[in-house]
């Protein structure tokens, strides 16, 4: 995975989260996108005994999570502090960023220490005291009638911008196409079986060729593919002729 | 939300998806994202019932989603089918495009009729059958520990993807910032203050104000922030000079 960004700075906190199921949630789209360091502030407490007690991909780093009292005790070592947050200008008291440049800015923060990534409360989100902390604010470029989304889910989407290649919007993993010659013998195998069929008439076969052999190029076979297909053409062929053959 | 990719055109594919909490936050993160057309093929009867029940940002979606027998009836009116997979090279016999190409190329499908993206069910995927029914596949870039996601939050990070705006990660939201002259002012205060106070000794007091005037401007401070902290230097200033008036 191209993680440009050292997933070891950033921490991901979680301020009074109260369903165990979004803890595990965010435990587990941190274990996917490569992030190990989970902090919680004022859980539940219930909700975060559960949630440590979970099995499968997010145990791991729920059992490295450490526990904090309130924020500043969670960010102390850290030289950036961004909040998350859904509502769009919350008093204009910081500057909010889209995840988009949020997580670039993130990416580049040169400073020495951690990055802070808190999210508040499934119900509250992050309260003024909480944001009091923040540097900045980063908002998911949510649509307007529904701005707020789940926990879990917001964890997961900021962790992938974060680790997000732009580059590899560019290349496709491509698979190997078939050479020409093998398109070729594609196309005469499927003339003939037309030949052989009453699809073509002896008078319109160069148009037929022609139009066939450009269809057949249209398919933009892959190798594999293309071997599929002339084994199948020359199964029919060879039924086709078979039939014709008076039986012996 | 600039959304380049009409929205309309998406439907979102689950396939034996048994978890009515998974069916219910894919439909969620399809409303953050302003996208409405859920369709759920051969769904646990319960579960889909139940996820239908819940209320809240997803119900508009829930309540419109179509069920479907199979993959086939699902997608017959699509141009382009996109399945999604955590596995790196299922044999091969799709090619396999990471999500930030394969969002792009979505985006840029210009056939008529939908766009469909396969989700499989939460514990085994998509089938081969259900894949055969694909033009390609994609790949959310998790890590190669941790590759499989929870399908919510797959949902969303497609979703995300899908909507993402490549151009706000070059634009911040600017607050606005102090002027020089209300910059100058908060720094003459300063100095006053540390006049009246016994921080600055007569002598040194010119190397003092030009440390004094850098250090504030290093700030970067906002007009907003200016003025309160104006405020502040004035208060202080006003009690300095008050203690040492002679009481009267």
């Amino acid at each position: 995975m191209p993680v440009s960004f050292e997933s070891d700075r950033l921490r991901v906190v979680l301020v009074s989260a109260r369903n165990p199921l979004n803890i595990g949630a965010a435990a587990r789209a941190m274990s996917n996108f490569g992030f190990s360091r989970l902090r919680v502030v004022n859980p539940y407490e219930r909700a975060f005994r559960e949630a440590r007690s979970a099995v499968g991909a997010a145990a791991g780093v729920l059992a490295g999570a450490q526990e904090y009292k309130d924020v500043g005790e969670a960010v102390a070592d850290c030289t950036l502090v961004v909040g998350t947050t859904a509502v769009r200008h919350r008093d204009l008291q910081h500057p909010i960023r889209r995840l988009e440049l949020a997580a670039r800015l993130i990416r580049r923060h040169s400073g020495p220490g951690g990055v802070a990534l808190l999210f508040g409360s499934e119900r509250f989100g992050l309260s003024n005291l909480d944001l009091s902390h923040c540097h900045w604010l980063l908002r998911i470029p949510t649509s307007d009638q529904h701005i707020s989304m789940n926990l879990g889910q917001a964890v997961a989407v900021c962790l992938y911008e974060l680790v997000r290649n732009a580059r590899a919007a560019g290349t496709a993993e491509k698979q190997a196409l078939a050479t020409s010659g093998e398109v070729e013998l594609i196309t005469a195998t499927l003339l003939r079986v037309l030949g052989a069929s009453t699809y073509m008439s002896p008078d319109r076969a160069p148009a037929t060729e022609e139009r066939v052999r450009r269809m057949v190029r249209r398919l933009r076979l892959s190798a594999r593919d293309a071997e599929a297909w002339l084994g199948i053409l020359r199964q029919i062929l060879w039924e086709l002729q078979s039939a014709k053959r008076p039986a012996g």
